[in-house]
């Protein structure tokens, strides 16, 4: 590997040139190694987000962290591949339901997920909830398991991409996230080490979302779409809403329960239209887009796969799941319509009634959540039960409500309401 | 002080924002303390060089690094103070000959000066060549020597200004030395702890400087006039060129010799220029303009003060400097007028020879250095000596011959030449 220095390589990216490709390399390497310290990989990443990069240097940048720790091989498998990734929302417990419904259509779901931080959950926390389930598996029981039942959900290993798992945790720390090109490499470098065949992305829009206007999230998704192409995975992205949160619960046990709610054939008509919608995406993606998933959620097939796939980890699908505590009912001011449902007030209300953490060494509450009562465009009547707050210490009500306030509108019986699409483009 | 948080303020200064004056306070002494990370400090740095700040924030930001340590006291000396500044020269050697001659008008001046880093060389360097000159003073040395010599050059202590130790240091490794906020608040916080109550500051514009356009030259020079200024001490900045080197001598015990050529009353034409313009400045800025610094060249007062700071420091003012083990002679390629002679050239080439250091902890040679025996505008003859390349070390003549190569021109007899000025402008 030819060897440069940390000063050359922040200096061209922050008087606006391209780095080379060795340069890209090099840089990654030595950080990874510890060659590149902290405080200048900080100053390259706020070059980079205030500078941007092209194509050709994301790439690049995507390829070097991949190369930075291993890969996994699915090609023995006897299914063909397709993944998720989520930019994370409110009540977005999709990757439930959705990773065992495409295994039961025949295509093998490798689902490595994280933790959540902030306002949005984490698949992990959410599946925790559930007694004995356990996250973390060696690389041969998710060989196994995939092969046996067609689905896994368990904990990235962190074997891959090494070097994003140390930039993302210095990202976090020196406010160099929000660049789309560092964004869009951390993603798909371990989607691509993963070794999906296909990967569907779901980049969502909104107040609740990380990309809060349209033209950021469509960059950053043509970005991922783009950089997933060019290394062979079969790559597409849907923009969703999410301004509004999806179902009717944000937590973790009470995400559970609506997601087996979907399973069973019922469950919110959006969590249902975007769960068909995303694994429509993933059967077209591995040369399947013969079987239809609904029936396969009709026969309850799906939730086969599920129960196995709970069970395979330890988990117990018919436990009850942990209740809360503490409980209180927020009302319907006034009688009509529920115009408005803002994704952020109530994703902030549930992490702070204990269900997301601050840091990422914080627990989090299995029981804990906000379990609303209608969806915009619903007709409510004056004290009737509009939110639900759960959670085991009553003191964090206070600071709950206060994020709820001003997150919801009930207007009078008429006023015109008209819905947003959940899906609003799919780009790939 | 307002608690703030690390993440907040680099956010706000990569948006573009303007920070407030709790922001800054906060940071800094945050990061004096080491609650705010190395990491996040170099992410601001960057945010900073590519956002800029203004004049209030540039100003808050000085505030805030002096008072991060000690502030000196000249008040109760009996003479008014004055110090000079130079941005970095090949070839300046001026505050040797300076500090003396302005005490010799009677005006105190507080020279804190640093070591050299790079292509220019370092006062203290300079000085370190002469036997048992010692560098290190404690703040009582240096107030009893400005009392009864007028004059001291010496280490600048560890006391003074802490925080900007701190972040040049990080600047350097993090590939934000290049800002101006950053530049002028680093010298201005040290000038201003340091007490001085009149400031000159010699901006170097050209080739061999750090600001190799007129027009960052003068944007700096202004922005130091202006935080100079309104901390209450005199400033004004004199732009001078610095795209041919000062005198005939680069390098560490050669710079001292022109230096003593210059107090006794001859030396290189540009350099007594120079020296006089800057003395000029400072016992103006003192209130001591009815003196004239030339008539203490002609009497020899200022060569009475420089032999005895030197002697006040341990030095011996009449031992001879150490010689070159190795010398190599450069001779002119054909006869004409030397119309061009590089300062960064020249400057590498000394730097090479081991005049100067690439890392702050490498030590210099004494002896080491360059001799140039014509100016731009002097007539040469084929095979005269043009350079006198000196060292300790014979391996070190090909990468400084290398440095030179391309660095000057010898034109034709009669080739039309137009000097530039030395001094480009005053500011203030």
């Amino acid at each position: 590997m030819t060897q440069h220095d940390a000063v050359e390589v922040i200096v061209a990216k922050r008087d606006g040139q391209e780095l080379s490709d060795s340069q890209i390399d090099w840089v990654i390497d030595a950080y990874t190694r510890g060659d590149v310290a902290d405080e200048q990989m900080s100053a390259l990443a706020m070059a980079i987000l205030l500078n941007g990069m092209d194509r050709r240097e994301i790439a690049r940048w995507t390829g070097a962290m991949i190369a930075s720790g291993e890969r996994m091989d699915f090609s023995g498998l006897s299914r063909p591949t397709a993944d998720k990734h989520s930019t994370g929302g409110v009540g977005d417990k999709i990757t439930l339901p959705l990773a065992p419904l495409v295994a039961a259509c025949g295509v093998a779901v490798p689902q490595l997920s994280g933790r959540g931080l902030g306002h949005t959950g984490g698949t992990l926390d959410k599946l925790e909830a559930i007694p004995g389930w356990r996250a973390g598996l060696s690389n041969e029981e998710i060989l196994d398991q995939l092969e046996s039942l067609g689905a896994v959900i368990c904990a990235a290993g962190d074997g891959l991409a090494p070097a994003d798992k140390k930039l993302y945790a210095l990202r976090d720390v020196t406010g160099t996230v929000e660049a789309i090109p560092l964004i869009a490499s951390s993603i798909m470098s371990k989607k691509i080490a993963e070794g999906t065949g296909a990967l569907v992305l779901d980049v969502k829009v909104g107040t609740g979302a990380f990309m809060k206007d349209e033209a950021s999230a469509r960059e950053l998704a043509e970005t991922m779409v783009a950089l997933g192409t060019d290394a062979g995975v079969h790559t597409v992205a849907l923009l969703t809403d999410m301004s509004t949160p999806l179902g009717l619960t944000a937590g973790n046990g009470i995400e559970v329960e609506e997601s087996v709610e979907v399973l069973a054939g019922g469950g919110p008509a959006d969590v249902v239209e975007l769960t068909l919608a995303l694994a429509r995406e993933m059967l077209a993606g591995a040369g399947r887009d013969d079987v239809d998933p609904a029936d396969r959620l009709a026969d309850g097939s799906a939730m086969d796969v599920w129960r196995q796939m709970i069970r395979a980890q330890d988990g117990d699908p018919d436990a009850d799941l942990p209740a809360a505590r503490e409980s209180h009912v927020v009302e319907a001011p006034s009688s009509g319509v529920l115009t408005r449902l803002d994704a952020m007030a109530v994703g902030m209300a549930a992490w702070r009634l204990g269900a997301g953490r601050a840091r990422k060494e914080d627990p989090v509450q299995a029981a804990a959540g906000v379990r609303w009562h209608a969806r915009p465009g619903d007709a409510v009547t004056a004290g009737q039960p509009l939110f639900t707050l759960l959670t085991d210490e009553a003191d964090r009500f206070d600071r709950a409500l206060a994020s709820l306030e001003g997150g919801y509108d009930v207007e009078p019986e008429g006023t015109a309401y008209s819905p947003r699409d959940l899906v609003i483009d799919r780009i790939g």
